[in-house]
């Protein structure tokens, strides 16, 4: 596996490897890797002739009490499970060369942006459709793929690659989540043990919803009301939102009908953690 | 010459074109073609294998009291002229399709795009670096030229290009003027016989400008009252805006210092005509 830190010889490996007609895949990530970034690195293998991953905890994409600073970093861990997968490129950019002197310019996904995590982590968005479509000129991917764990960051990051005409097909891989249920997360390590524990009962809210909708439950209030029981009855959970929305437009929706995605934020600690499922009625 | 429509097929284009290591030049225009976009093809065609031209009356660069509905049109004698000039594959796309439904990402360059023309037509440069954003995506050219008579866009889009990592080559190419100095524009069809005439006073101004500071003036504020006076002299202008201002920030200067930016915006009936000159002491 190379491991590329310029962007300019990053960018000479893509044009190189797509004169050679051969098909980039690309999964962006923060590093910290776990089993849900494995997966889709297994969905890019399989899709494409040269796996790129890159690793970049972009600084944009976090409010300023955020957590930036401590958010979880293990490089040499990181390369040795991206050479165990046959990863072919590691994209390992600086902060200082990616946001250089004078730097000004945003991409941003209006209405998609200010929704769901948008509504508490406002910039959040827009570091993110920034930093991505600036990847996505570096990398010149044919495909990219993206976890469905970030439900939103998904629907706005398919939006965006549409809009601007990138012509490059997202893929969205499953969640994956630890034996108990919980969703795999980098942000998962600031636990404590009891929040651990509690942070179970997100996965089981959902799994209640999607049982409430199965047995013809058609009243959104109805089971975020549910959901909400359960959540709140575990002590450590701080219930940041529930919300049953459509999954173009990001909308609140009344009645589950259609395409509907339940969407979770909820703080354990310090430790803000998201699930989600899609149900279609 | 290929007249290309869909952007489909424009990006299967470039791609087989940089497949087979042909550069390609990108001259992105709102047609009504005059000398100064022909000289930008001239450009292209010496520094690139391929050149693209794109006609597009972008509609989301006019604001709501501006001149789209007006713009001159005139497809077939621009195609007369594109193909006397040796250009390529004409991208002549439609409006529909570049904003399709739902359509809500913009792209923007911070600060720069306020000021100068900005501070008159507010959304103006959202529109034109969204749009410029686009039209990479899908010409995915080498090098792109774009014209200095528009010098404030110009340094916009460098600025973009930088930012997000595009990797194309922006060049600027001068400005080209009618015998009496004024400079090309497609608005310039807007003048009745008297505007036509005292339109010239813009270069003059701009020309006197530089004679002062030749001769030793370094303060902003003399040689922008020497130009407003020359310019009111004239009945049917109405300035919108003189400044001299820095080459990278666009900042406002005092002191004719280094590399400075003279620019001026004015009406004339129904016309607001630009023009600049750069300095550097």
């Amino acid at each position: 596996m190379k491991t590329i830190k310029k962007i300019k010889r990053m960018q000479e490996i893509s044009d190189g490897l797509r004169r050679n007609k051969k098909t980039i895949g690309f999964v962006p990530t923060m590093g910290f890797l776990h089993k849900g970034h494995l997966s889709l690195i297994d969905i890019a293998n399989k899709m494409s002739d040269v796996t790129v991953v890159s690793i970049f905890v972009n600084p944009t994409q976090f409010g300023p009490n955020e957590d930036f600073g401590n958010y979880p970093r293990d490089l040499e861990r990181d390369k040795k499970l991206l050479r165990e997968k046959g990863c072919s490129i590691l994209f390992y950019p600086d902060a200082k060369k990616m946001y250089n002197e004078g730097f000004r310019t945003e991409v941003y996904v209006k209405g998609l942006s200010k929704v769901l995590c948008g509504a508490t982590r406002k910039t959040h968005f827009k570091g993110v459709t920034t930093v991505v479509a600036k990847l996505f000129n570096i990398v010149k991917p044919d495909i990219a793929v993206f976890g469905q764990k970030d439900a939103q960051q998904a629907i706005i990051i398919k939006r965006m690659v549409k809009d601007l005409n990138y012509n490059i097909k997202i893929i969205t891989g499953p969640i994956i989540r630890e034996d108990d249920g919980l969703a795999m997360s980098s942000r998962n390590i600031y636990l404590t043990k009891q929040q651990r524990k509690d942070a179970t009962i997100l996965y089981e809210s959902l799994k209640e919803a999607k049982r409430m909708i199965s047995n013809g439950e058609a009243k959104a209030s109805r089971v975020i009301k549910q959901m909400k029981k359960m959540i709140s009855s575990k002590k450590t959970a701080r219930i940041d939102y529930i919300k049953a929305v459509d999954t173009k437009e990001l909308k609140t929706v009344k009645y589950i009908k259609g395409e509907v995605l339940i969407a979770v934020a909820c703080y354990f600690g310090r430790a803000r953690l998201i699930d989600n499922i899609i149900v279609n009625v």
